[in-house]
């Protein structure tokens, strides 16, 4: 890791929380610890709990154990709790670190106990690993895997409402109404089965998708657009897939179908767009101009948005939402090996609303598409 | 809330990393947003894929939208990025707050950034929501649902261990061999069934189990002992359960039946302690001397530690690990209405590791147990 060579890292967090601690150390920790660089060796400070596994399965150098520590404390400070500020302040004496540099989402708490016991802590000005948004690999593959366990899961929703039958207004799927909730247990199952966890699924019909993060509930509707999308994180590896497709069960309306068509001829002028040195707010143009130019408008309103009102695309890596982004203001050129969505959505309440949603990553070329999935959506 | 008749307070992130955030608004917002509160009226600052969304369903009384303030932020700063710091200044500014405090874990980057900025920014000394370890009645009831969601999961992979059948040092399960991954599909299958999302669950047999927070891989033994630790998240909430129960399919040694039973013992004199007043760390301590009476030493080596190494519980609500802890230092007195999870368990590599984990509130007398699922263990 070249950034080791220039300057020593802090981190304390867990790796639930901290893509950047998990990266660092490429092991599971489920509470806060310490995490650091010293001349270039990794170092945790972990307690009884973590030890052991730490020891064997990281990719840290160096494991010390946090009660040895916080006995040093008690005897340094006496009266005081053995603080993560001032185990942090030993072990930095200990490792003869002279300066820390960390993370902007470093706990503010911490930083200012650290300055004031006279260690010298830096904010890394930017992300305080640049390079985890050039995708390796191996990293690409575990992004392929993360997209592989969301297309499970697309897949399990669109058979439940391929299996199911309408009924007037509603589809009843195996004798009962089919819900939101129904085909979320379905998309989460198949995700668990292929080895991934899918929280905050979001399987939203009719005027509840037209707000593009409600999770959906209650009756899913015949012959409304149903937006089913799936962000998985893989078990093994913490990185993530996330793809949306767009279903309709029954007879779409004229209306319906051009918004869906809208959607996908957007999303193949980004991907015809995207390419290493483009800037990222030209793809999200580029979506938006094929949104016009096809006649559907964007409004905001004081109680909401209508039409195309979110960001093309995000990276996407060991967090869902990470560098780089395209909107309107991301003027930074795309990397190469940069890792993206591509989801372009409309949003009209009364008529419904359609978000598809690929990933792909940036080459000197094309875009190398990293989700595979089908794009038919009426379900007749 | 009644905080908020003392200060302004002010957050900066998305509602799954902060429970603060969750527990300040009442709505799920997937990326980080300002939320803040202004004489006591709460406010959010979001963008227009959320803002629809806050509006109805969230516990903000003004919801204002982010795009308006990154105009003005702008126009404020020519040819300057309209940061999260200026968005705040602005809204500050308008909103006629003198000083915001902040969490210990608000982002050091956007702290130090605010101070630059002349904002007043204090960070709190301890929680920022004290409160949030006293449940309420309806908090206490969604923990309870928490870990009703939990007894599902448990029960799933306890009917697989029944269901499977002993052939030589293997469990066959249909045909084919019982792995850690085969039943943390049926637990975090039977979690999502319950409306819950299982993550990281611990299913860890023999050796595995004796690194407690190992989540367990491979083949499941015959006649070893299995922990199952399930600590489920319910989506309508955000609230968890959090229990553990060991297993065993076939026959179990005496040693592995004397384990088991230090452990329930030691659970029932943490529970026989538990009480409004007590200070954690003597539950903590009646846990360790009812272990060493049963002849049950903890040992710290180079490799790692074997018999009892962690904390006998922590505090339970919209993170799975939150105050109160109960170890060693934890010398506070128990509040009334406090959550905890008891949890002792005993680990030593070559005969098995077990850990029985319940929940309960604090009360003034026996504490109320929020979780229920029977004891019973050896599967033969």
């Amino acid at each position: 890791m070249s950034t080791l060579k220039h300057r020593d890292i802090l981190l304390y967090s867990d790796t639930a929380r901290s893509a950047d601690a998990l990266y660092f150390g490429r092991v599971n920790v489920p509470d806060a610890f310490v995490a650091l660089s010293a001349g270039g060796r990794k170092v945790a400070v972990v307690s009884a709990l973590e030890f052991g596994r730490v020891k064997r399965t990281s990719d840290f150098d160096v494991v010390l154990p946090l009660e040895a520590f916080n006995e040093k404390a008690r005897r340094a400070w006496p009266g005081k709790k053995p603080s993560a500020a001032r185990v942090i302040a030993l072990a930095v004496k200990e490792l003869k670190v002279r300066l820390l540099t960390v993370p902007e989402d470093f706990p503010a708490g911490l930083y200012k106990e650290l300055c004031d016991l006279g260690i010298r802590v830096a904010i890394s000005e930017g992300p305080l690993f640049p390079e985890r948004e050039l995708k390796t690999p191996a990293e690409a593959l575990a992004l392929r895997e993360g997209n592989r366990c969301s297309a499970a899961g697309i897949a399990a929703a669109e058979r439940m409402l391929r299996q199911s039958t309408v009924k007037g207004r509603r589809l009843l799927y195996k004798g009962s109404v089919l819900t939101s909730e129904r085909l979320k247990v379905a998309v989460e199952t198949a995700c668990i089965e292929e080895g991934s966890v899918s929280d905050s699924t979001i399987v939203a019909g009719g005027d509840q998708a037209c707000d593009p993060h409600n999770r959906g509930s209650g009756p899913i509707g015949a012959n409304e657009l149903v937006i089913v999308d799936v962000f998985p994180r893989v078990s093994a590896t913490g990185f993530y897939g996330d793809m949306t497709r767009t279903f309709l069960r029954g007879r779409a309306t004229d209306a319906q179908k051009r918004i869906v068509s809208a959607v996908r001829q957007a999303q193949l002028a980004a991907l015809s767009t995207i390419r290493a040195g483009v800037p990222a707010s030209e793809v999200h143009r580029r979506v938006s101009d094929t949104f016009v130019s096809l006649g559907f408008e964007t409004r905001h309103t004081a109680s909401g948005s209508t039409g195309f009102f979110h960001g093309t695309g995000h990276g996407l890596g060991l967090e869902v939402h990470e560098a780089p982004r395209m909107n309107t203001h991301s003027e930074s050129p795309l990397k190469k090996g940069a890792v993206v969505t591509v989801e372009p959505g409309l949003y009209y309440p009364g008529v419904g609303a359609c978000r598809i949603e690929d990933v792909v990553q940036v080459t000197g070329a094309s875009p190398r598409m990293l989700s595979n999935y089908p794009y038919h959506w009426e379900l007749r």
